[in-house]
């Protein structure tokens, strides 16, 4: 197999959340509402969302550590050293957010959605409806 | 932003699935059970996960074409072109598989899953648990 494959984005999020001292860990924990952006050259294939979806948005947390295989869940200390892939770290080989949304607006190739946990400017990498039996 | 990342795998799945005319389209219809081997370096990050676990296991789909906006729901010429992030089409920019599943067997670092539908050595790329709201 090959070593590595490489990930382009197709848009980015646009968010109040700038540091990880003030970002929820999860999306259901208060987070603000925040605006997906998606490239121009994506038109096509966003074409059929619309409001009211729900829907995974798959993001590169671009502010990750990438090396890390043992965490305190939730960055506090205090708590017992997890393997990672038991937890929902952003510190993680492949730091690829899963963010379950729900569209509340779309502005042209701008959606607005509420409870997403990501920074202003972190990369989008994938879109995919919420389908049974995830709902 | 960066214009790319790369994404380097922890594992790939072991299963009887070869290619995409007899693999179903999702896991719940009908998917073998199957194996997630992790790299050995991997150990750490998954000595916490369990029998009984449910876990989103994501994938890189190395397989797919990463050209395509709109796609044909299920492969079927006859279902109307639809914009490919409403759509679960293995078939797009990034794709990057996500499969919600439950961990049977534990043997070392392989770990037997129910439902999966994935190619025979497709890449692992992330597991990460399944949180409420989304059980």
């Amino acid at each position: 197999m090959p070593a590595d494959y490489v990930i382009r984005p197709i848009g980015h999020v646009e968010s109040p959340l700038v540091d990880r001292a003030t970002t929820p860990k999860q999306g259901f924990e208060g987070a603000p509402s925040a605006w997906l952006v998606f490239d121009v050259e994506m038109s096509d294939g966003i074409r059929d969302l619309a409001v009211g979806d729900d829907i995974f948005v798959l993001t590169w947390l671009d502010r990750a550590e990438r090396g890390m295989l043992l965490v305190h869940p939730r960055d506090d200390p205090a708590t017992p050293e997890t393997g990672v892939f038991s937890t929902r770290s952003q510190d993680r080989p492949n730091p690829i957010g899963l963010h379950r949304v729900r569209i509340a607006t779309i502005d042209g190739n701008r959606f607005q959605v509420l409870d997403l946990e990501a920074f202003d400017r972190t990369p989008i990498v994938d879109v995919k409806p919420v389908i049974p039996p995830e709902r």
